[in-house]
C-alpha cells in the first residue's frame, strides 16, 4: 500500500459532490434546452488546439494564462474560450455549413489564473453565436436578448436585468472630440465604471491624456438614464453628427424596436450606456446581465456584436453576435448566496429495499417495471441491517422507499414510505405507480 | 488579413458537422438517461490531474501516451481514463459519499496514440462503476449486465451479445499447473484470441514457456461452449479443486443466477471463457459486448470486477465493478457501417419564414407560442429571396416550414409545409399546433 499521494483537487479547479453536481447539471441542461428551443445547434470541438490558432487571438493577460502541452513536434495548448474554436470551426467547415449559422457550445475552457475566490482555472462556458455570411440582420441582436431572458427565467434565478448598449456610440462621441484613436482604452476604462466608481473613471481618463471637457462629456454620456425611449431621446439631443455615432444610434434604436416585438417584460432589460465590455472585438451591440438584488455578483452573461469572426483564418466576412454564460462561476456564486435548492444525491426517485435475498426477485421485477415507466429506480443489494438500509436511502435524499418482505410478497402489495412526509402506505402495483407519478 | 493559418483539426481528433453532432449527442444522452434510470449519479472531475496521480496507475504503453502540461511548478497531465479520477475522487471525498457509491461519468480522455483509423487521441468514455465499502454483493455484477442490455437496446443498435467470464477461472486453471505467476501474461494472450486466432494464442503460450499439456488444457478451456448451464457443467467436470478456481466458479454461477432474476432475453448474453481483458486490475467478473453481425467492430463495452479501486490513495478497501463505453470510437464505427440515421442539422422542429419585415411581428409571436409548447422553433430573419429561405430550411433538414405573408395575416391562418411529404396546408393556430405535435 502506497497511500502517500495527496488526492486534493488542484487549486482553482471545481469538483462537486453528487448533490451539488446534480444541481449544476440541471442548470447546464436548462441552458442547453433553452438554446435548442431557439434552433441553436451544438458543436463540440477538441479542448486541444494548435498554439498558433490560439495565439492569434489571445492578447496580454490571456496569453500568459494559456496551458501549453509538451508532446510531439506540434505546439499545442488548451483552449481559453469557445470563440476562437468557433472561428476555426466555421473557417474549416465553411462550405458545409448553412448561414446564418446558429450554434451553441457548452464546454470547459482553461486559464491558468492566480487562484482566488470565484476564479477558476477550468470552467464551463455556455455560448451561443449567430454567424452570418457577409451580413446579419439586427433582429438577431434582439433575439439574443430574448434567449438570455428565457435562459434566466427557466433557471428560476432571482430578478435579473439585461443591459444593452452599442459601442459605436462611445466611438462616435470620441470621434466628435477627435479622440477616436483612444476608443479601445476609453472603453476598457468605462467597463470598470460600475466596479470602481465615477472618480476612478474620471482619474483614469485624465491619466489617459483627455481634456477636462472631454472627460466631463464622457461622464455625462455614461450617466444618461431613464426609460429606453428617454435614453434614445437624450442621445438624439446630443446632436453628434458623425457617421459612427449616427450608425450606433440607429442600430440601438432598431434593436430596441425589435426587442419590443419579442414582447419581453420591460423591467427585465434596458439601455445602459456604461456597458462597454473590455474585449476589443465587439463593434456594435453589447450586453451584460446582472442580478438586480445581488450586484456584487457582477455580469452573469455578457456578449455582443462583431464585424468579422475569423479574419485570421478565412477571407470570408463573417459578422456575428453572441453571448457567453460562465456557468462554473455562476454556480459557485449562487451556491454561496444560498440561492440553489440542493437536495438529492441521486437521480433515482425510488429505492427498493428487499428485506432479504428471497425478496430480491420481486425487487428486481418491480425495478424493471418502474424503469419502463420512466421512473429512475435503485435497488439496495447489500446484506445489512434494516436500519442501515433506510439510512442509506435517507442520506441520498430519495423521496420514495419501497419495502418488500414476506408479508408484501404473500399479500401481493408493496409498502411505500414517503421520506419527505414520513407517511407509510401499503399499495398494489397500480396505486403504487400513481403515487410515484404524482 | 493574415489568413495563413491552417484550420484543419489535429490528426486523431474528432470534430463533427452539426447533423453528425446531433446524432452523437443523442447517443450520449441515451446512455446518460439509461445510467440514471438505475440510480447512477454523475460526477465531473477536472481533465487535468497531478502527474503523480496518473502515473501510479498508468503502465507501459499508456504512460508514453500521456499528455503533460508545462505550467508552473506542479507537474500536470491530462487524464487518460475515467477510472483513475474515480479512485482519486472516492479517496478524497470518502467521508461525504454513501456506499455503495453508484456513479457514472461521461467525459473526454486523452491518449497520444499514433493516429490510425478508429483510434482517437481525444475521446469520450461513458463509464459506470459501483463501489462498495469493504464488500459488494455479486448482484451488482448482474445489474451491470442489465444496464449494458438496456443501454444498447435504447440505442437501437443491431443485435448485440454481452459476453461474461470470471478471471479467477483462468487463474485457478493456471494454479492447477503451478503457473499462477504467469496469470497476467496468459490473460493478455488469451485476450487476443478472437482477434488473432487459436494458432497465435498457442504459439504465444509456448513462447511464454508453457508445456504442451498446459497449452492444450488452456486451449480446450477457452473452447468450452454451449448454454450457460452447459458451460458451468463443463467447468465443474474439470474437477479443479483449488480455492481460486472454486471461488471463480461459484461467483460466475451466482452472477448467472442473478442475471436470470433480471429477466434478460437469453440470446443477449452468455458465458464466454475466451474473455479475459488485457488490464491487470480486474479480479473477478469480466464483460465484453459485441455486435453479433459486425464482429469486426470488436468489443463496444467492456469492464469487470476489481478487489480494490484505490489502494494507492486510501487505506479503505473499495471493491467495485464497472464498465466503459468508448463512445467516440463506437460512433465512428457505426457511421462507417451506415448504421446511424443522420438527418437534421438543427434541433428546431419548425422554421418560420416571414415574407417580409411586416410579417416579422407575427412570426416572433408564433415563435414564442411554439416554444412555450416545447416546440423548438427557428425564425428566418434575413432579407433574401424566398427561394433562398426555403433552401436554407431544406439544407437544415427541418420538417415543418411555416410561411407568413399578407394573406396569412389578413386571413388569420398559417401556411405550413411538410418538407418530408411536400404537402402544404393552411391552418389556424389550434390545428397548426396539433399538426406539429403529431
Amino acid at each position: 500500500m502506497k497511500n502517500n499521494i495527496s488526492t486534493k483537487v488542484l487549486p482553482g479547479f471545481m469538483e462537486l459532490l453528487p448533490a451539488d453536481q446534480i444541481s449544476f447539471n440541471k442548470m447546464k441542461s436548462t441552458i442547453q434546452k433553452t438554446y435548442e428551443s431557439f434552433g441553436f445547434v451544438a458543436i463540440d470541438t477538441p479542448i486541444i488546439e494548435k498554439s498558433e490558432i490560439l495565439f492569434t487571438k489571445a492578447g496580454g493577460e490571456t496569453e500568459k494564462q494559456i496551458y501549453r502541452l509538451s508532446k510531439g513536434e506540434t505546439e499545442l495548448a488548451l483552449r481559453f474560450d469557445l470563440t476562437v474554436p468557433l472561428a476555426r470551426y466555421v473557417s474549416e467547415h465553411f462550405n458545409n455549413l448553412s448561414f446564418p449559422f446558429k450554434r451553441y457550445h457548452i464546454g470547459k475552457v482553461y486559464r491558468g489564473e492566480r487562484p482566488q475566490k470565484g476564479r477558476y482555472r477550468e470552467f464551463y462556458q455556455c455560448d451561443i453565436d449567430i454567424i452570418g455570411k457577409d451580413k446579419l440582420s439586427l433582429i438577431n441582436d434582439a433575439e439574443i436578448l430574448a434567449v438570455i431572458y428565457d435562459v434566466f427565467l427557466n433557471l428560476k434565478l432571482p430578478k435579473f436585468k439585461i443591459r444593452i448598449s452599442n459601442r459605436k456610440l462611445i466611438s462616435g462621441l470620441l470621434k466628435s472630440f477627435n479622440l477616436e484613436n483612444k476608443a479601445v482604452d476609453v472603453m476598457r476604462i468605462i467597463d470598470k465604471f460600475e466596479k470602481m466608481g465615477q472618480e476612478f473613471v474620471k482619474k483614469s481618463l485624465v491619466n489617459l491624456g483627455l481634456s477636462e471637457d472631454a472627460v466631463e462629456k464622457i461622464i455625462s454620456f455614461i450617466g444618461i438614464n431613464g426609460s429606453n425611449h428617454d435614453v434614445i431621446n437624450s442621445l438624439e439631443r446630443l446632436k453628434i453628427n458623425n457617421d459612427v455615432f449616427t450608425q450606433g444610434l440607429s442600430e440601438l434604436k432598431s434593436v430596441i424596436e425589435y426587442v419590443e416585438f419579442f414582447s419581453l417584460p420591460i423591467d427585465y432589460y434596458g439601455i445602459d450606456l456604461s456597458i462597454a465590455r473590455g474585449l476589443d472585438y465587439y463593434t456594435g451591440t453589447v450586453y451584460e446581465t446582472i442580478l438586480v438584488d445581488y450586484s456584487e455578483v457582477g455580469s452573469i452573461c455578457s456578449g455582443g456584436r462583431y464585424d468579422n469572426l475569423a479574419d485570421s483564418y478565412t477571407k470570408h466576412r463573417l459578422p456575428g453576435v453572441g453571448i457567453s454564460i460562465g456557468l462554473t462561476r455562476l454556480f459557485s456564486q449562487l451556491k454561496d448566496l444560498q440561492l440553489l435548492n440542493i437536495k438529492e444525491s441521486t437521480p433515482a426517485k425510488v429505492i427498493i429495499i428487499p428485506f432479504d435475498n428471497k425478496a430480491m426477485v420481486n425487487a428486481l421485477k418491480l425495478g424493471k417495471t418502474l424503469r419502463e415507466k420512466q421512473i429512475a429506480t435503485e435497488i439496495y443489494f447489500e446484506e445489512s441491517k434494516f436500519k442501515n438500509k433506510l439510512s442509506y436511502a435517507n442520506k441520498l435524499g430519495i423521496k420514495f422507499v419501497i419495502l418488500i418482505g414476506e408479508d408484501e410478497i404473500e399479500g401481493n402489495y408493496f409498502t411505500i414510505k414517503d421520506m419527505d412526509t414520513g407517511k407509510q402506505n401499503q399499495l398494489n402495483l397500480e396505486k403504487l405507480l400513481i403515487t410515484i407519478k404524482n
